[in-house]
């Protein structure tokens, strides 16, 4: 909890100085004020993030954080429990959606064992099991304190080697069948809004197993008397070992002022957590896709956050960021390279201000 | 008006059997079933507009339309007129909008000017100038028939041209100050829907601007007597050059079957107007984002496609086909190199079909 400690402590806001610089700059770009919309936001924001007017991305990493959730033993998955494990070995092996869409964004990802249920040994996936998986949140808690600190400090310290390297645009990514069962559970604990809202069919339920998913929350809910106001308390009882770890990715991009995109609808879930755990961590998110899940509006409305690409998806594994990744690179792009009016008037005399 | 007609009658569906196809090998690959939403989508529609199961990008370009519009005498737009002029010039400086964006995309760009109020001469820019602006159309048609055909044939010069050299991916962009009021003009002179739908602020109108805008917009529906069921007919009395020369570029992209991506609220009227001479010519196109003109979402439902981004963009050029650009490559990609239950199963024994 110290090291957890150190980084919150840390945080700061983005700088409002170097935002307002940059969006003078933007304004002088050579089209109309505020026409090309998010895309500006996200350069000004970015600018302010890194304290600098001048951005070029040149590492992009998507963390992919794999873990296993003892609530499947309710059956609340259309997929068997195996499949975390599988696609974790898969994502080594440049054939999941994440790897063919981050080879497209010129993206390398960083896969994560947090806490999957089997033995995995590959140089290439991370190791930081916590345990095989949380327990069933539905008759206790998912983790213990220790646990939960340990997955946060697993997504701190990969975040702190990527920012060491030189990656300076990061995206969160994860696998784990039962993901989008802990995600609701820790939607409705921080906000107490119904599972009606919250809880969608992840990837394929039948009317009768959305049901019993959906029942399967209210009673973990139930069980845990989980503290509304205790975003820890929240995510260590119903939460699982990605989302912690993703929460930690959070805390440490923010600490580190580095740009970090949210995929989906688990990505939102420990984006939510760790911004009610520190709401300066906001200033350090890009939000990119608009889930197919029902509960993402919410998390992103509570955040503040505002999704560009709606394209229905629903995969996780980070592939909504590494989509976002060229439009956060686009945006850059415009405030470094378009024409200004000033300047174009000193070479050449040629140009009037077209701006309304 | 008979080289317009042999590419009306030479244009046939998209191809269902090859769409089939490709939806069968998409369920196949390591993902659940429709997981990846529009992405999925758009790949499997560009198999049906090639009639190939395998589709790579190998050539991209953005076509512009330059013209002004007569309409601008009225005070319709926030801009001065001679903007049109100097923005087709900047296209060819590498700073506008486009010209940042297209780079960031990989995409060329091909500059046309279809009726531009001013002498051009660059060996960049494409003439095909029709005159110097339409007429006003608040007191009389925008052009003659001729002049509307010539636009017409301009745009389907281009996508012949682009075709023949090898480009797979087209998208479509303008510059013409005045044109969300021809675009505005031509969505009500189609649909008969009210100008409180279809008018919307341009670059930046003042209120009392944007009401004038209405008016005029009002007045030319009326002094011209539009035929609603004759989209050559409202093309010609309240549209631009611009949007003719779009319009050419719909009907050959369709002709050609090859991919072409719709920007914003202009390319948009210029989409509805093609779609409303051949609604076949809809197979070929791809929305991109969702442009901040009220009137945009309209149109979309008319020609029944589906938007994908959403940054609250309004500067036109093709921006936002520059972005799509990057989306749709990537949604043939997913297709091409996800691995597959059944390849992987006879590699190594390992996978396990991972669908729901």
């Amino acid at each position: 909890m110290e090291e957890i400690k150190k980084v919150l402590a840390g945080i700061t806001s983005a700088s409002q100085e170097i935002k307002e610089r940059a969006l003078k700059k933007m304004d002088g770009l050579l089209k109309p004020i505020g026409s090309l919309g998010e895309l500006e936001n996200i350069a000004v924001r970015i600018c302010g993030m890194t304290g600098k007017l001048e951005n070029t991305i040149t590492k992009k990493c998507i963390i992919i954080m794999a873990a296993d959730n003892g609530v499947c033993e309710e059956g609340v998955s259309a997929c068997p429990q195996e499949i975390t494990q599988i696609q974790t070995i898969n994502f080594t092996r440049g054939i999941t959606g994440v790897n063919v869409l981050s080879r497209h964004a010129g993206s390398d990802i960083r896969i994560v064992d947090v806490g999957v249920n089997g033995t995995i040994e590959d140089d290439r996936i991370l190791s930081r099991k916590v345990a095989l998986g949380t327990q069933n949140m539905a008759v206790g808690p998912a983790m213990t304190e220790e646990q939960m600190y340990k997955a946060i400090r697993a997504g701190m310290e990969v975040v702190e080697g990527l920012v060491m390297k030189g990656y300076d645009l990061l995206g969160t990514g994860e696998m784990g069948i039962g993901n989008t069962t802990s995600s609701s559970a820790v939607l409705m604990g921080l906000t107490g809004i119904s599972s009606e809202l919250a809880v969608g069919r992840g990837a394929g339920l039948s009317d009768e197993a959305f049901l019993h998913k959906k029942q399967v929350i209210e009673r973990a809910l139930d069980v845990n008397r989980v503290n509304p106001e205790d975003p820890f308390d929240v995510l260590r009882k119903v939460g699982g070992f990605d989302i912690a770890g993703l929460v930690g990715c959070f805390l440490a991009a923010a600490y580190h002022k580095t740009p970090v995109v949210i995929d989906g609808f688990i990505s939102s879930a420990a984006a939510l957590v760790a911004y009610r755990i520190n709401p300066l961590v906001k200033d350090y998110m890009i939000a990119s896709h608009i889930s197919a899940e029902p509960g993402f509006t919410v998390m992103m409305k509570e955040i503040g956050l505002r999704p560009f690409l709606d394209l229905g998806m629903r995969l996780g594994e980070g592939t909504g960021c590494a989509l976002a990744f060229s439009v956060v690179e686009a945006s850059l792009k415009i405030l470094n390279e378009m024409g200004s009016f000033q300047k174009e008037k000193l070479d050449d005399g040629f140009l009037v201000d077209i701006r309304s």
